[in-house]
């Protein structure tokens, strides 16, 4: 059976988990206390419903409580977004992941049996603060506090070079994993590839041996 | 020299940011309108400065147009989002990267000069849509529309086989580029390799053959 999903608050971020949901083919119930939200999101998702998640009698008539997973998407309002994920626990629902405004609302919520908390402004502050820095990081994955996977834009210090030219992974340590041409990647290169101006690099490694990399091989602003 | 980074609006996001580009030692100026917000960033950021984005005659004072890099992070009020953005512009900063609260702000942030439009909300929230659907999923990068890098969590049914017996390359197409174990990186792993339960497995491939494996070798819900 297909895994049912509930969002409630269906705002920037509640709505684009709806959205990446039921693009992936998921059932999708979004709930808001705001009409106009709920109509917008009507064509989106299997079922959109005006409610208010703090309202028990309401999420128990639409059946929330058998929902594989439930995201408590509520912003501003602390209060709401609190006793929704009460609510929720009370049901006993699997999998509750709730949007944090603070440090606070993300200790309460851990205490009345959230599930996840996430803070998507901070988390992509963070994000983007890494892909700012340098203006060779592309994108990134961090695999632990020390280990990353990084995007590297190939500029002119190693264009029209081979893999066994720059001899990557004995100077640096690091491994590149795959070339990212257009939309061809790439896997596991040949040595005898050779990198041209633009394609993305994905290298893996220490991430003191990947800015070494970095500035070495890389252009500067 | 060190680069030099502006954030002008310190909510979550701009914050976050303002933490993240200092960890990384770069220099931040921190701008924001509210004198409580400027007084808790004034210890990690190298200057945190009591402005209005859109007062051109402050921003000048404050040497914004030297600036690398200018991050404009002001929410709700899209008029002072779009005028600060302008005003950088007819500075000639030469990197602004502009929050944005909708489609409509984005398209007039590209049309007025910004360089680089964010939507950290909606961004997270694919990000997170994506970690849920799968319960083995921890995390993602997204090479192009067709090809990913996941991190997936080893279960009972892979748990104590080798990578040999597991043939994962041969029978789905996706290369396994490491193995995490607790903060221990594996890179490369050798086909000899015993994988223990709770392993991450580092893999990259098509979108397709990455559900592929998932559906087979690892756990349903
Ligand atoms: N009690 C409630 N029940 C259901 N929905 C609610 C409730 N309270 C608020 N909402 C809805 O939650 C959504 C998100 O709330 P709000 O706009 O305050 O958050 P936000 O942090 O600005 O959101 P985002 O950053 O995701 O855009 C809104 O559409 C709002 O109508
Ligand atoms: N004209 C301005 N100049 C400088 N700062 C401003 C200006 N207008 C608003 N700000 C500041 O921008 C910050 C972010 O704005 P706001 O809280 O409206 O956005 P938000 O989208 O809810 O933020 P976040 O989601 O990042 O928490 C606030 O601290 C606010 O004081
Ligand atoms: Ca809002
Ligand atoms: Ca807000
Ligand atoms: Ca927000
Ligand atoms: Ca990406």
């Amino acid at each position: 059976m297909k895994k049912q999903f509930a969002v409630i608050g269906l705002g920037r971020f509640g709505g684009s988990i709806c959205k990446s949901l039921s693009e992936q083919g998921m059932e999708v119930l979004a709930i808001d206390t705001d009409e106009e939200k709920v109509n917008n999101f009507s064509t989106i998702v299997t079922h959109a419903v005006v409610a208010d998640g703090t309202d028990e009698n309401a999420l128990k008539s639409l059946g929330v409580r058998n929902f594989d997973h439930v995201i408590v998407a509520i912003g501003d309002n602390i209060q709401a977004s609190i006793l929704t994920t009460l609510i929720l626990e009370e049901f006993g629902v699997s999998h509750i992941t709730v949007k944090a405004q603070n440090d606070y609302h993300e200790k309460v919520l851990n205490k009345i049996g959230a599930h996840k908390v996430v803070h998507p402004e901070r988390d992509m502050g963070i994000r983007i603060a890494h892909n700012i820095v340098s203006k060779n990081v592309l994108d990134y994955l961090e695999l632990s506090k020390d280990y990353s996977i990084v995007e590297l834009i190939a500029g002119e210090k190693i264009c029209n070079k081979t893999l066994i030219d720059l001899n990557i992974r004995a100077k640096y340590g690091v491994n590149i994993m795959a070339v990212k041409r257009g939309d061809d990647i790439n896997v596991s290169p040949h040595g005898t590839e050779k990198i041209l101006q633009g394609d993305i690099l994905i290298v893996i490694g220490a991430i003191v041996d990947i800015n070494k990399l970095e500035n070495a091989l890389f252009d500067k602003d």
